[in-house]
């Protein structure tokens, strides 16, 4: 009886790892439409295709070396023949902590819940540089980023058993639970580093100084965007307790699913209330980015604060990513959607909250880990950026830009039949 | 073992929960794309502004204040530091009916759980005001009907350890097994209120009483929220079991997903059927509330009823709504998604079929109940609309509306590159 | 003891059928996103009636008869009376296998799963005959081919059990895990049978055999479209495997998630690169026509290939798909949305992967299935489209299909405010 005692939780705690990997997939389809929405109609293909092909590629390239790099041992050659339960219940009774130890479940869902985290970093990238870059340009970087920059910062956060991993943030005191600065600072470095390379969009900043709104072709796709995320990002968050299986572990998760949503709340009702300070109108795009940025605030640490912490937590995020939007428009770093924002910029903040309520991490260590993904992913980043401008080059010219993406590199309009003002 | 056993069962209880209300958190994004899709252009980016802002408003009072009111209890200091293997497995081990009695899990994702519905009777508030109230006004009723008046009204029926719970209608054999009266006709009486303040849409009725069919801008997105709808169903009434972890309530559990399915499939087609025979052409607008109030019908109880029997109550709810939509128009009742009919007139059908397959139920203790939700939540709202009508207004100027709340609101057009005609 | 453990793995089993099927259901939602993006906004409000309507149908005629005849029994009259804990846990008792045996779950969850198939099978009809159906005559097919096309070779597959069963083509060496034939090849050849009763769209083919391309309206549905159907299918593979709760099971249900997403992702990259050579362009309608290529693709043997295999099954799919959407336009069988090659032609690809990575499947027996599967289906729907021909016309007039059927079949355009070009 013991021993289908532990099958039943192996099996329980492989379903809730696939079911959240199921969720964080989604997120694919939340950040396709909230950038399709959020670009001009005449970009809406190129962003569509861009994230359909960047998840794909993301997939491939972590089964191919990416996974490999961050936890060690491969999974793209071996198929389910390798079963053998007498083992793993031999692995499950010999281990310490016996029933409410570690986690012990399939190591496909473990690999399936990986392999769609890293998607979701790649997918940051790619709103920051839409409406003037080169679609095939952007896949290649796809490639190196998803088979080696991400895989390499991870190992040395969530990893440790790659030979990668034998540096190792933790030790200095730097916890991120879930990837605010893993996976949303990371993303958010490489975002900034290809639309430095790529500049502004025409148009965008006039010669003295003005910042001209560029509004989204499709709203509603933004909105269905962000909700597709928001219900994503309970798999996100609340897969990254790696276990299910006992009460504390249960416990855990439930509390992470509540103040997951909190922090969307809380991010959500301080954007919006800042917007109709600063611009006395009720702004859907700052509600949007600001349930997101709550979103992101939370990632790092779900699983300690209070309900009431994880709201102001997430609440904060909200009011810096409206300043942080406004902010990189001065500084005329064009970020069409404002990914960096929400993910950088809160992505850091999110990091630095952790000591307020989790004793294991230190502010030392946050920052530190801060500066180490961020400062490798940019660094890589742009060197990789820089040589595909090289090679091939990362904008398009400017009658293509003017036409829009969709016929150049799709051709293909997204709405073919409504006449455009 | 035993207490293994014990904590496989709370885990995946709360699980469970957890997986449901994430189904009900994904509804929001069902009203929000339903409402946006059936109001027209220069309408739609405000209203999708309600909806993200409401469900997040929701949450936010949720926690404050209206879980205590109708659970009694607090939750939003908490965090997960509470968390005690040991108490909770004594309490198990002490509880009567042992494995198969009571339910055990996270009190964190029974919070989550309830969080998300009263996010639910919300969204249906805000269809019905569409397209003339003020945002902001509509924003604070938001506050009050999450953080009182629906709490209140829960604390009599689903409460009962509140201080407000003593008077239960439970006692009266009222029975609402996921919400038909308790959430959607609650929404459906506040939505009522709103729009008798309000008055109709400008040119909607005729001088000599023609009722004038005002289409919705994108309809694909109105079917996206309705299939949003119907997803999110089986997390609201499949969760309502509140427990899965024995053969009996897995059965119960797997009928009402299988209930709540027939019952929209039932709604679909009896209203596809009688817009058929009333119009001579297959109205999608019919069809589509035919399903959602299916799926209302059958969600007082879903769990009773045969597959032909929730079929049968998923029928009639569609040939209701059609029904009621037509007559509120002659009525000069103006709701431009048809909230009021979906989930008001059908949620009363709803309860009233209950006795029909639960002996548990009788009709007086329904009609008692349907009353007595009705009647408090319409009087309440209305003192509430009256007094923010007299404090900020609840309606827009006759331009507004006529250039659109999108831009007096939202400062921000929903389409701003596709010509309207 | 022995008897809770039991418990447990019944509701585990079950709730994973629940979410499987909640799943599948949310494929409707795909399969009309896909279908509204890619046709012409004049026939979009039509391709959405349809999609709704016939899930509802597919839903009530599996209920009142398809299920009967493909599994045997009936369930449309019974509730949920009739659980009894105790019978049930005697037959887990006795059972040989014991504990990692056959599957015990609640016959409900099974029922749910399988209505949500049929499902599947009739939207794989409703885009290959857009445009120029009558909806009505759609609908009376789909009343036959959900209630008993469908459920006929069903029952010489999975089913078994009912009067129709005893020709089973498994006993040849047939293995279709979860439906690239069974479902996905007989979806096609019911669809393949409408388009060549129909003929193609005015317009489409020149007088000189050119081929004339008509774009999809709006192209972000269609990518929506293409990530449901793409999260869906987890549910839909990853159900197949019909049992979660022990070690082994679990293994294969999280290997059949992982390799259905490489495969999509295969596929998807296959498809964007072959467009590539071909177009010189990044083709979005070859592209999400890819990723679905690689879901039919490995949907008959999710579970034995390695990811590296999955990848490649998949990445054929997106090959053999364009190649056989170009095809079928030089045959002129008008398919508008790609349905025919991504169902069908990929379907029959997918039969004839299985031998290569399960040793239970011969070549033989594959071909055998698909010809069976495929003559069943085509010939008795070509009976059926004919007979409906003949009573109620399958087209619409020449006048309707140039002003679109949405104003004839529904009365309703689906975007009223959008200027056409």
């Amino acid at each position: 009886m013991q021993d289908q005692i532990f099958q039943l939780q192996y099996a329980m705690d492989t379903f809730y790892f696939l079911v959240c990997g199921a969720l964080v997939m989604w997120m694919a389809a939340g950040f396709a439409m909230l950038e399709a929405g959020l670009v001009r109609s005449k970009n809406t293909t190129e962003i569509l295709t861009k994230n359909v092909a960047l998840f794909a590629i993301a997939c491939i390239m972590y089964f191919v070396c990416g996974y490999s790099i961050m936890y060690g041992g491969t999974w793209f050659l071996s198929g389910i023949q390798d079963v053998d339960t007498a083992a793993t219940l031999a692995d499950f009774a010999a281990r310490e902590g016996g029933f409410e130890g570690g986690s012990i479940y399939s190591a496909a869902s473990d690999f399936f819940f990986q392999v769609v985290f890293v998607a979701t970093a790649m997918s940051i990238v790619s709103g920051a540089v839409a409406e003037r870059m080169r679609l095939w340009s952007f896949l290649v970087f796809a490639v190196v980023m998803t088979g080696f920059i991400y895989p390499m910062e991870g190992s040395w956060t969530w990893g440790g058993n790659s030979v990668f991993g034998m540096f190792n943030l933790g030790d200095l005191g730097f916890s991120d639970f879930a990837g605010s600065g893993i996976v949303h600072l990371a993303g958010a470095a490489a975002a900034l580093a290809g639309v430095l390379i790529l500049g502004a969009r025409k148009g965008k900043y006039g010669p003295n100084g003005e910042v001209r709104a560029i509004p989204g072709a499709n709203l509603p796709l933004a909105t269905l965007g962000t909700f597709i995320l928001w219900l994503g990002w309970f798999g996100f968050n609340g897969g990254s307790v790696l276990k299910l299986g006992d009460i504390a572990s249960a416990n855990s998760v439930a509390m992470v699913f509540l103040n997951t949503n909190a922090a969307a709340a809380g991010g959500a009702v301080a954007a919006l209330l800042l917007g109709r300070i600063l611009f006395g109108k009720a702004d859907l795009t700052m509600l949007l980015n600001g349930a997101l940025a709550g979103l992101v605030a939370i990632t790092a640490e779900p699983s300690t604060p209070s309900a009431l912490g994880a709201t102001l937590i997430g609440a904060v995020g909200g009011l810096i990513v409206v300043v942080s939007i406004l902010t990189l428009d001065k500084l005329k770093i064009d970020d069409p959607v404002g990914a960096i924002s929400v993910h950088g910029v809160v992505g850091i903040w999110g990091l630095l909250a952790v000591p307020l309520t989790n004793d294991g991490a230190s502010f030392f260590g946050q920052i530190a880990g801060a500066i180490t993904i961020f400062v490798w992913v940019f660094v890589v980043s742009l060197i990789v950026w820089l040589i595909i401008k090289a090679i091939m080059g990362v904008r398009v010219s400017e009658e293509e830009e003017y036409e829009g993406v969709d016929l150049s590199e799709c051709g293909m309009e997204a709405y073919p039949e409504f006449n455009k003002s």
